[in-house]
């Protein structure tokens, strides 16, 4: 799973041209950077173009501006979208539930956490961080809908409050160890079978 | 419901004496300074003692050291603990749910985003944020383990992920207005009759 076709799954930004050595060294040198503590606030395109050896102008030719450069470098920490198989709507929401907050670049340990302070200081970083997400949580609703359209899922499922069950506590898990005790290897599983059958006796 | 409640609420540090107003301002110098960008790494007694107005001794004679002042300080700005009625398990999973993540402190929403960062550095400050919700997830067990026994509950249930499905998607909610489409206010209910009934189609 190489950086190259994780930014071929992700959707590109509007106008970006096919990746280059510069385009590579642009998304890495932002990476670094914001590995190393700088906040996104504090980000500017002229460390970045410094960073990766490049001038300002190379960066405004591949990407409209800094959060369109953001976008693209922190998808490309989560590496390639994950491909459900389509044949039991369980097993592809515990890859989907699997995947969340899963990354295959290890700067993502030290940047994710920092985003959660800048989202909500920011209505822009609100929106990049949705941006982020945005593909894979499409991914899970068309999962639940096809759940739903085949019998498989409750016909009145509220798809968002479905949608939040599932990853919020992968989410929480991944971002802060949060239930030491849960076995994350299991849990996706667990998630998974708990949401489908509740917790009510029958 | 006042700040003193609160504290009288929490559990103390050993040894903490009975409240006093230097504690007062102890406790509101730690939170104000944590409100105003500090992190805790960076937080230092000599500065809370002299924002405070009191010397480092009257802080030592009162918390063993600085984990134990942020500890009280940090529960403080979530109130007093819940209070379940005890009849039914539903209706008081709604109010566990609802109280996960809320603060009655405006601090709070400056101070807990920038907890994740420091809670992800440091296993101190990892403990720390266990024992902010020790007292929380604990009356929560305490109703699944009642529900369990009354029978109202599956008697395979697992406690631990029943919690972390509970109050997952309510924390990611708080801390990123996560899923923007979902109400805030109906999400506790939500939540709590998704995770008892389960999602799939009976």
């Amino acid at each position: 799973m190489s950086d190259m076709t994780s930014a071929a799954e992700a959707p590109r930004s509007p106008g970006r041209p096919r990746s280059s050595r510069a385009d590579e060294a642009i998304v890495e040198a932002t990476l670094d950077l914001l590995a190393e503590g700088s906040t996104i606030e504090a980000l500017s395109i002229e460390a970045i173009a410094a960073r990766a050896g490049v001038g300002k102008a190379t960066i405004y030719r591949r990407w409209p501006g800094k959060d369109a450069l953001l976008l693209d470098a922190l998808r490309r920490l989560k590496g390639v979208l994950p491909n459900p198989a389509g044949h039991s709507v369980r097993d592809d929401l515990v890859l989907l539930v699997g995947a969340v907050g899963h990354n295959i670049d290890p700067r993502a340990a030290k940047i994710m956490p920092c985003l959660v302070p800048e989202v909500n200081r920011s209505p822009d970083h609100f929106r990049l961080y949705q941006n982020i997400i945005a593909p894979r949580r499409q991914l899970m609703r068309e999962v639940l809908r096809r759940g739903v359209r085949l019998g498989e899922l409750r016909a009145d499922l509220d798809i968002e409050v479905a949608m939040a069950l599932l990853t919020g506590p992968m989410l929480m898990q991944r971002m802060l160890r949060w239930h030491p005790e849960l076995d994350d290897v299991l849990l996706p599983d667990r998630i998974v079978d708990g949401v489908l059958d509740g917790i009510r006796a029958r």
